[in-house]
């Protein structure tokens, strides 16, 4: 295994950033990740030169911005092994995602139905589930994780016949735990139940294969894999989508509008009311190019060899307390940690103070938070531009929280 | 009145393009507009020097990227002259602000309760009602325009008292009508119903005001109006804001979330859920900080004489049928017409042989087309870097169509 070479931080042009004179080291990507040159020229190039609304015109501009949206969808569509582009559908965000499949999933349920989480979840992946259950009268369960933050084996039986719908992210955004989906699914699928994995956190890490993992939905946002704000995608099988009444309605997802009925387009159509955000999916299109360019094992590698580095070093300190897996064959770029005595925001803040970006708070995962007897944790977590010398730096500045605030030591 | 200096152009990359070998004179703005330098420039600079998630972080580029996000809604909020920044939600598109209201408006409506829309609304004011209607046993009602698409004294007699909510756009996208939303809103108000305005055509090109028009919501989209794609705005008065349950759920829109229940956070959290787009917000700032330079009051001078001059041409041509007002007073830049005997999608497409982007279709309205006994129309649709000598390009080359299609003149 061997790190990217670190020339790369010359394509992200906010790296070259100072922050209270010190040089960045960001490390908040499960928040929101830094962009290379390439998708940043992407869009310009998008606004300067192809900028019309898509799908609706007979006209040069609008006939390139349709071919350059649906040439995104083509590229999504290779990068999780979809078998057709209408199986692609651009969203928002992650949480939109996740809000359209609980609300256009509804008819799928009867009163007493089960929907099983597991209590990692992002408060995105819960929420939208637990209207939907308090709506239609459904028990809405959850998977435990141990104290190394491992689903145990006895967890899974769980999935029962009852169980109509598993929803769990492939990848913890607080302990970092890389869950068995394909596993999961396996099991989910034997039951009769419909699994929908959150990519959010995964995707932009690793090769993710919607085939390989059998996942009947996925969901992920661009901006957590180089792409820009604003976009995000919903996988689904198309059989499934087919049958989905859409989320929200409006212009382009139609067939017929009379004063007091209507019937609406096929997918995707059905599933993407309004403009679309075409300077969003070119952006997506240009980050997963970067991404391929790099090559997904590589980035796998390098955040193996930097999360083994910083547990290694952060291990040595006694007054840091890490959650997650130890095992870390199932760990991803992904450290959370309390310093003893210090408030996490305290940490943060301290951190910042030498350059350093991370993460303190409940993360949105209270229930998890709750479940681990925790208010709130700092996190770091790693991407394709980070090094050892990045790690370093943390180290370093980690030493310093405490004396910095009085504690000696 | 006077036309807007022309030397504007050279802010819009994209106006340098040329087209099937001619300048590019485009006439789509009803659908999207082009973008000057500094939005683009302002989203490469979020990029480049700012990127990172807001609210959440302890850090410099968060404290940034939320102090860039909260900015924006400052600008917002003088532009429409409301009267706090939480009264401004940021959305996808307009279309989601709408589909965002009929569902969270839903606990105002009781069954019988009237919902009163204008039968030129766009699908996307439309549809989220109608589904509304059928979901709560709502009566969905239309106001209807007359032969030159203005609403007839008598049809305001609709607004009664079991209306709960009229919805109107400000200006058709088909018709080009501007209507007096000013007096729909006082005798809505007098019946007790609530208000809202569909601004996406007519806030790009004149001054609206929240408080003079008395609106209690209001809908627009940034990239109508110079701005990126994949943001769009939800205003509303902070007092029924404060009582509507959210729409999307996830991240950052919650007080506390427990495995069974969750309590949401005060607006505008409560209704922004997920990552919010600050690329989108930062260019909707600079959007609007553009169109102020230029001034709103000059925007709408200019395209009052580009409209003018357009009908007056238009008018000469035997062949050739205008929809919408012909009183100028109550028609703004959006010009709506047939050419005998041709398909609009073929006009469209000669239209395109000589640069000129323009629409053809149902302009997703539908219910207006069918109530006009049309299926389509071709529609332009002007901007502030539009020119009378892109109007010249027009009617010369509208006069060549049927020549071109082979019908002698």
């Amino acid at each position: 295994m061997n790190l990217i070479d670190p020339k790369i931080i010359n394509d992200f042009p906010i790296l070259e950033r100072k922050i209270n004179g010190n040089r960045l080291v960001y490390l908040d990507n499960a928040a929101t990740t830094q962009k290379p040159r390439n998708v940043i020229d992407a869009i310009s190039d998008y606004y300067n030169n192809h900028n019309a609304n898509p799908h609706r015109g007979a006209y040069t501009l609008s006939v390139e911005a349709t071919s350059l949206y649906d040439s995104a969808k083509e590229t999504v569509k290779k990068f999780i092994n979809a078998n057709s582009k209408d199986e692609i559908i651009f969203t928002k965000n992650c949480t939109e995602s996740l809000n359209l499949l609980a609300f256009s999933l509804s008819g799928f349920f009867e009163e007493g139905d089960e929907i099983l989480l597991c209590v990692s979840e992002h408060h995105s992946n819960i929420l939208p589930w637990m209207r939907l259950s308090k709506d239609k009268n459904l028990k809405l369960n959850y998977l435990y994780v141990n104290d190394e933050g491992i689903i145990p084996e006895k967890e899974y039986e769980k999935i029962n016949n009852k169980t109509k719908l598993v929803s769990i992210a492939q990848m913890s955004n607080v302990l970092g735990t890389i869950f068995p989906v394909k596993k999961i699914s396996q099991i989910a699928h034997e039951k009769g139940a419909i699994v929908v994995i959150d990519a959010a956190q995964s995707i932009p890490h690793k090769k993710v294969d919607v085939k390989d993992i059998d996942a009947d939905f996925m969901v992920f946002s661009a901006h957590k894999m180089l792409g820009p704000m604003g976009i995000g995608v919903l996988y689904g099988k198309k059989h499934l989508l087919d049958d989905m009444p859409p989320f929200l309605l409006g212009g382009d997802m139609i067939e017929y509008v009379y004063e007091d009925h209507a019937t609406y387009a096929e997918i995707p159509f059905k599933l993407e009311a309004g403009t679309q955000n075409v300077e969003g999916a070119f952006g997506l299109e240009a980050a997963i190019h970067y991404l391929e360019k790099i090559g997904l094992q590589n980035i796998e590698n390098h955040e193996k060899i930097l999360t083994e580095y910083a547990m290694q070093e952060m291990l040595k300190i006694p007054y840091i307390n890490i959650y997650g897996p130890m095992d870390l064959e199932k760990h991803g770029g992904i450290i959370s940690f309390n310093v003893k005595d210090v408030h996490p925001h305290d940490v943060s803040t301290v951190l910042d103070s030498y350059g350093i970006s991370s993460r303190a708070g409940h993360h949105c995962c209270q229930p998890l938070m709750r479940y681990m007897g925790i208010n709130a944790s700092v996190r770091i977590s790693f991407y394709l531009y980070n090094s050892l010398e990045d790690i370093d730096v943390f180290i370093e500045s980690i030493k310093n929280v405490r004396k910095w605030l009085g504690y000696g030591s």
